[in-house]
């Protein structure tokens, strides 16, 4: 041991001086947060930073302190204005829901408890298994399956892609790595699958040609027959024919693949059978939708995303599965620091034996808050109506000349575009986009586009508990405004 | 496009119906936290869960709503009474930080919000671009690096090494996989390494076995002369040696490799150099103890956990890589539904090109208030702080006669065990785990155990910025109580 100063001066800490302050501000703080979330749809969905925010954000390092009601000052003038957008009425770009008051409580009080999810004996981590269990209710997983909350459903399909690869190994792959695998492992999943799988794929070393995609139908459904063919001639050359992955709700148009079909496929074959759920799991809890996902409760592991249909704040995400040891075998580690002890604080399960985090966040606390103030029923009632809502812009399109569906509808998403009269593909994409940014530049609504079956269009994802028929009816109106505004001039 | 009816009745949303409600419970909500924080010193740092409490978190999916001050209510009886205790001035087990109120502030505001930092043009990913840049200006990493904020420090390295793979393959590995390395790549690290190191390798498919562990010495260092001799070996035999990973701190001892001494090494051997600092990377800031680190800014990359030493609430970590090409071709993908545009929400960067996520919580706004609030020197006095309460705590246990050091302090992490006359090992080890259970469960203190160099010991970390000189003083002599206490019994 070097000898070090033991300098004598009393303690520093982050606490604030005087609590009272503090409590003051916080007072502030949540007014103004109850009245940016209640008055969320009288702002633009979204607007341009202007140059001075853009610059505040290249400022270096803070050497010094600042008063904390100045910088919040700043969250108010820099930050607040200028969202994503997810959070009000008419966004629906991407795929992501729109958050909400009760789950940013849940952060809260999380962040003030500030325990650590890693494991251990107490409450929270009491909690984070019990959301597990909700999970597996919601989607009909047997009860004896694990399941963690993770980062987002990208990595709980990673997860899933990662026990279905050490499962279908045939070796220890743990140690010995990937190359000491006999026969390389192929995944399939359609051409549909989200770029998640891809960077699974690549990340888990089996490499991104390992994941063949399969043609999918007119329907955006995986090609079952066409499936069939790949797995016997992949088998045929010498690879091992290892995991089917599912689309519960495809990213481009919503397209739910034959789940109960893949199931019996991949039991036949011996394949491990994962579902990414991040968009459709959770249709499983819709009454007049559930019959889409049948086949889900089939699955070997299904990842699924709280930050999506239960709107939770980002980060929350799920992977279930329903082989427990498998799941555990893939990831735990028990290092001398980590011993659990028969008594005490470490004596509760290590819940990072279930996936590659160490330390975890409480994310339990804002679902769990959230399912139990509005019932899971009212969470299916909400997909219901999303989809319901999905259904509604499709029949308004077909009933706008001006506008086209490019592609089926068959849950929340809708896929369209501004017929364009006679323009070709790149021109036709160049006014659609235009139109697209329009919208957003004028605080109408966000929407995004994405190139279906060689066909680009534009894109409405409805996974929004604050959209109203009504906005939908303003969309269709003012994208036949815009187009026609654009294509005239 | 199937039938669907479109259901007349009103939208439902999971925004409240009197928001004058919610905010009233969130001033009471406020209030508590104050009080919990505030108070925190008074309360015993860790406790059993009564029977009832763990039962309370056995309750299936809520089919039916809660009124959320009934679920508050829960909240404040089973959850906040049982925290893992990170929180208290006492908690030195494992390693983590303890929170403060600001970050968690921040959390709220960030779930308010909701924005996704998967990318995107908005205030918040230019904030968490800002957050990336001062981790870089805390680390000494060149202006030119890039980095991502992660859930923590096991992502973070898992990050660093996944770009050493990759651009120490010699092949496209994201494309043909593993297998497909012409020599089986080798990684290094000494025998102390974190076992996420471990998660990483098997992982990114290389196996654990292609992960060296290299002797350490008196000192818990990597022995330089050992590693030299183990990649000329592994070269010989036709391996590919790849990477060293360099501790800036080990999570048994807190022992600094080499970091100069391993930054010349790789560079002469043509190596990946990647630094673990999850626990000493920020030592960077500390004036005191910089020097401790130097050689880090030498890094290809560094991992640093802003939820350890920064005490950002769960979860932060931070990967930096200074090749900003290198790390964003291992990870980037562009999807035909994630296309950039020139103008409107889709033209900023894409932050999730730098990682495995896709959608990405804003994890940035609380490390970035309480930079503010307090200034980065502050930070580095409280890292300071906390080497000289280790060095502190360390100058106690040898002026006491009943307790031993057994392992080197270096920077805050002690450990030592009550020496219990001429017990063996096991039985030592048996008195050593109840006197550490039993300060956990009066409430005393929570400290940990592990195993040094074949000696099992106590463990005190302290990464605490509520921790005082008194608290120590407290700790060995309770220590001493108890462990005579129970050698009498
Ligand atoms: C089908 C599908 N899978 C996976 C993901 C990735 O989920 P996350 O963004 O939560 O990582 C998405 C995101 O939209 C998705 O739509
Ligand atoms: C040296 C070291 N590396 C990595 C980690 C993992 O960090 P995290 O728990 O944030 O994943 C830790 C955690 O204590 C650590 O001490």
């Amino acid at each position: 041991m070097d000898a070090m100063p033991v300098t004598s001066a009393a303690e520093e800490t982050l606490d604030p001086s005087d609590w009272a302050d503090v409590q003051i501000l916080s007072h502030r703080i949540v007014d103004d947060a109850v009245a940016y979330l209640r008055d969320v749809r009288q702002r633009p969905v979204w607007q341009e930073m202007p140059g001075d925010v853009k610059d505040f954000f290249t400022a270096s390092l803070p050497q010094s302190p600042t008063p904390l009601a100045d910088i919040y000052g700043d969250v108010v003038d820099k930050v607040m204005p200028y969202p994503m957008g997810n959070i009000h009425p008419r966004f629906w770009s991407w795929y992501m829901g729109s958050s909400n008051f009760t789950g940013a409580l849940g952060d809260f009080l999380a962040a003030i408890q500030g325990s650590n999810l890693g494991g251990g004996n107490h409450a929270a981590a009491l909690m984070d298994s019990q959301v597990v269990d909700w999970c597996k209710q919601m989607t009909g997983m047997s009860a004896s399956a694990s399941g963690t909350l993770v980062s987002g459903g990208s990595m709980a399909n990673i997860i899933g892609l990662a026990v279905a690869r050490n499962t279908k190994a045939g070796i220890d792959v743990r140690e010995h790595g990937v190359a000491a695998i006999e026969k390389p492992l192929r995944f399939y999943g359609s051409d549909q699958i989200h770029s998640c799988h891809r960077k699974g794929m690549e990340a888990l070393g089996l490499g991104n040609k390992a994941l063949r995609r399969i043609a999918s139908d007119a329907s955006l459904r995986i090609d079952i027959q066409a499936l069939r063919a790949a797995i016997a001639e992949d088998r045929a050359a010498g690879f091992k024919p290892a995991c089917i992955i599912g689309n519960a709700g495809t990213v481009n148009t919503g397209a739910i693949d034959d789940l109960r079909a893949l199931a019996k496929l991949a039991h036949e074959e011996d394949l491990w059978f994962h579902v990414d759920g991040c968009i459709g799991a959770l249709i499983a809890i819709a009454p007049q939708n559930a019959h889409r996902v049948a086949g889900l409760e089939w699955a070997d592991s299904i990842a699924l995303d709280p930050h999506k249909w239960l709107h939770a704040p980002f980060e929350a995400g799920c992977a279930l599965v329903r082989d427990a040891s498998a799941h555990r075998k893939t990831f735990a580690v028990t290092p001398e620091y980590l011993e659990s002890t028969p008594r005490g604080l470490a004596s509760g399960q290590w819940l990072h034996d279930y996936g590659l985090q160490t330390s975890r966040g409480f994310k339990a606390l804002k679902v769990w808050m959230a399912l139990r103030e509005h019932g899971v029923e009212k969470f299916g009632r909400l997909i219901d109506q999303n989809i319901a809502q999905g259904h509604y812009l499709a029949s308004l399109i077909e009933a706008e000349p001006a506008l086209e569906l490019t592609a089926p509808t068959s849950i929340n998403i809708v896929c369209f575009r501004y017929r364009a009269g006679g323009l070709d593909g790149e021109r036709a994409k160049a006014l659609n986009t235009e139109i697209m940014l329009r919208l957003q530049e004028d605080g109408i609504a966000a929407i995004s586009d994405t190139t279906v079956q060689g066909r680009h269009c534009l894109r409405v994802a409805i996974n929004n508990h604050r959209t109203r028929r009504e906005d939908l009816e303003l969309l269709v109106s003012e994208t036949v405004r815009l187009g026609n505004e654009i294509a005239s001039a």
